[in-house]
């Protein structure tokens, strides 16, 4: 098998291999160095590099398997952290110069499960600074570059682990998801990004942006993938106080069961008022496939949904201000200028504003769990467009000319809101070869619903089987 | 039996004699309109009295009782609602001027439960302007006088609700307790005040002061008749977001059961730190009458409490800033100047210091829920000294001259952050007459053993048969 071939293989594929000792865990770190030593000069993933560490554990899980002791389907998978994620010993910038050289002296919940589970960490991935942002756009380690146009965003704030899956770097990622940022990178790049319900991960560990938004959430190039990597992370940790909990499913299980019978709704509100003409063709067509598989597809009206944007801002600014109080006291030139902008609207907020916000949360939130009591899926696109060039802070939507960042955060901020999980898998490419997402978004705690759905598109088409051109 | 014995006997007493025949409902409240009609030129207790309308109910409640349909230890009672509570057509002030005209359409959820059981509603009652103050000094409707001495403080916010009671002019009333509105008054008038787990009574209908602090409580005479109460307005009601789904006692069964082997924590901190002598000496007595009793009383470690008032008042002054912004811009003048610079401070908080605030909360209700593995109660006193005169702006404990509001609502406060189920139950008495509360705090929902405490050392003490020299 080629070094990319072997880079691409699906986690479940490449599990089967190393459990019957048909592929070595050093041959496959080894192919996976090799293509980073290739690909990143372009890509720019990563912002640390753990090639030792992780050849030396890759050299350990050899031994393990070999001597019987292996550990399940991540054993020996070469994985890929935002880094963000605490990693004990290992520096962990939070993509800014400001956290520079802080190096953490605990692991995240997150990177204990990945060890316990055998995974191997390769490295610490590319992101907006500070998770604010969604182009990964970063001042201080230059732009993640999407691998299907390197002149393009990845999107963010998760850019550096959307582009490394996509790209072969690594099988799997974790990226964070607080407006958007697992879905927004994941759809811009063409893989499958899961934000699970809030609560379902813990986010010990993870840096901060906005306490009551944040999620942590896998990136992976299937569907299948991306259930085992919530296998490993899912579950309730007293140490993060909005943890829940409330009993793991193995969300591989039934995963193939199809959609025959669900009830899939379209927002008829927000999600199609500013969108380009080929996402939505891209749309229609998806929910023709679903249907096709016999789910129930009907537009359902949401008029709260256009509150979104308020809601989300009006919560996620203050909140991530309050983490970084002190920074923008003291080292305010030390951030990009549009994180600092965001950062200092943040502190001017009235608290009275915050909490009419919160308070407006709950509404939204009544009023979607009310639809959710007729429909098991909402279905909407994930990103309005396909990935815009590095080089465009605007774009023009059907005659509209908007900020790149308000447009690609748009789709994705109503499902942080509300807590609902949602997946976004691959669904098209527009005719400039850039990929489009399909957003589908289930009750809280469904997660298996929402990955079966998934799967099942995944299954009936073959977006998910195109490679990049690197 | 005389007006005033009439007046005096408790809910449980009277009820027996209703349900039995041996008392008229009608008589029950002629006796109580003579009452408030002796006393509240002196007291000031009631914004509305409704003497024509509980007559009407009283005559139904005969009915109902001759032709056997008791409805149970509520039927024909005469009770008394803070005037926050919203009753259908008749106008609900907030003890404001600027809501003096508002009647509301819809009755607050503890309103209909009032009704349901048959209890009458025979007037709404006296409180600080917005709920906003610890004193009951309202400037639109005057002061509200303590039945004990009328040259002093009722307390407050529920000041009506605790003089109506201790005055023998309802059986029992509803206060509303936010940073220790139910207890303040409560202690300052000898009656018996709970403040239930936030969640544990519906706020549906009650105009709000601080969306993540507020709570309703029962106010009566004795402990029994307050767990009457609290099982007539208890339980889950989907209109109120945060009511809790968890269930009901009925909280009269076991009251007896006394507080042998019960673990009983006196805090270190905080409580004791800006207390006349006197109320530490009668607190020490009551401890001592609880061990006497059985308990296991002995002092526990929680140094997070001395950060109670920063988080308090973070929360609350923003929150209810959001309920008043309107009022703030547009109706300034037509408050009251205490009430007024309190919402003025809530509004030009920033939204920083409220999230930072709420969190600090989340380590604070970490801590004291760590407390409450080795404790099932803890003991501390009401508030910090006997009710001060109305003219009295300050007050001198221990040589330290201080705001008088700032005293009153220090101990109450922070079993509020935490939401913990508390009760203030009469303790003894200044040397000038003045009555002195006994805190009992316990863990979420287990508002049955803090009735249990209550009772047991009511039961053990005479202090809730003396009446007020009115």
């Amino acid at each position: 098998m080629s070094t990319s071939d072997l880079c691409y293989l699906s986690i479940s594929e490449a599990a089967d291999l190393l459990q019957s000792g048909k592929l070595s865990p050093v041959d496959l770190i080894n192919a996976h160095l090799d293509r980073i030593e290739a690909t990143d000069g372009r890509l720019n993933s990563f912002i640390t590099l753990l090639a030792e560490e992780s050849l030396e554990a890759a050299r350990n899980a050899e031994r393990s398997i070999n001597s019987g002791d292996y550990l399940g389907p991540l054993h020996g998978i070469p994985v890929g952290l935002k880094d963000l994620y605490y990693t004990k010993g290992v520096r962990t910038t939070i993509g800014s110069k400001i956290l520079r050289d802080f190096v953490p002296d605990t692991d995240a919940a997150v990177t204990e499960s990945f060890k316990n589970a055998g995974a191997i960490i390769i490295g610490k991935l590319q992101m907006h600074e500070f998770a604010l942002g969604p182009t990964s756009i970063n001042p201080h380690d230059g732009p993640a570059h999407n691998p299907w146009n390197v002149e393009r965003v990845t999107g963010g704030s998760s850019g550096g682990s959307g582009s490394s899956v996509a790209a072969g770097q690594v099988m799997g990622a974790l990226g964070s998801d607080t407006g958007g940022s697992v879905r927004i990178p994941a759809a811009l790049c063409g893989i499958v990004g899961l934000k699970p319900t809030f609560g379902r991960v813990s986010r010990y560990g993870v840096y901060p942006l906005s306490w009551s938004l944040d999620t942590v959430g896998p990136m992976t190039r299937t569907v299948r993938d991306n259930a085992l990597v919530l296998n490993t992370i899912a579950g309730h940790d007293s140490r993060d106080p909005w943890s829940v909990d409330t009993p793991v499913e193995d969300y591989t299980l039934g995963i193939e069961n199809g959609v025959e019978g669900l009830r899939i709704g379209i927002p008829n509100e927000y999600f199609f008022d500013l969108i380009d003409a080929e996402v939505s063709r891209t749309f229609d067509q998806a929910s023709h496939v679903l249907e096709g598989l016999g789910a129930r597809v009907e537009r359902v009206f949401i008029p709260i949904l256009e509150r979104s944007l308020a809601i989300s801002g009006s919560i996620m600014m203050p909140e991530a201000a309050a983490v970084h109080i002190d920074h923008l006291r003291n080292r305010a030139d030390d951030m990009g200028k549009d994180v600092r902008d965001r950062l200092e609207t943040g502190a001017l907020t009235p608290a009275t504003d915050y909490i009419v916000a919160q308070q407006a949360r709950r509404l939204f939130n009544r009023d979607l769990a009310d639809v959710m009591t007729n429909f098991d899926l909402l279905l909407t696109p994930t990103v309005a467009l396909g990935a815009p060039r590095i080089d465009q802070p605007s774009v023009t939507i059907e005659g509209s000319t908007l900020p790149t960042v308000a447009v690609l955060a748009r789709l994705t901020r109503p499902f942080n809101i509300c807590g609902f999980p949602t997946v976004t898998v691959p669904s098209g490419f527009t005719k400039d070869g850039m990929p489009i997402g399909l957003q589908i978004a289930g009750r809280v705690f469904d997660e298996a619903t929402v990955l079966r759905a998934a799967y099942a598109y995944e299954q009936a088409t073959d977006w998910h089987t195109r490679r990049p051109p690197l």
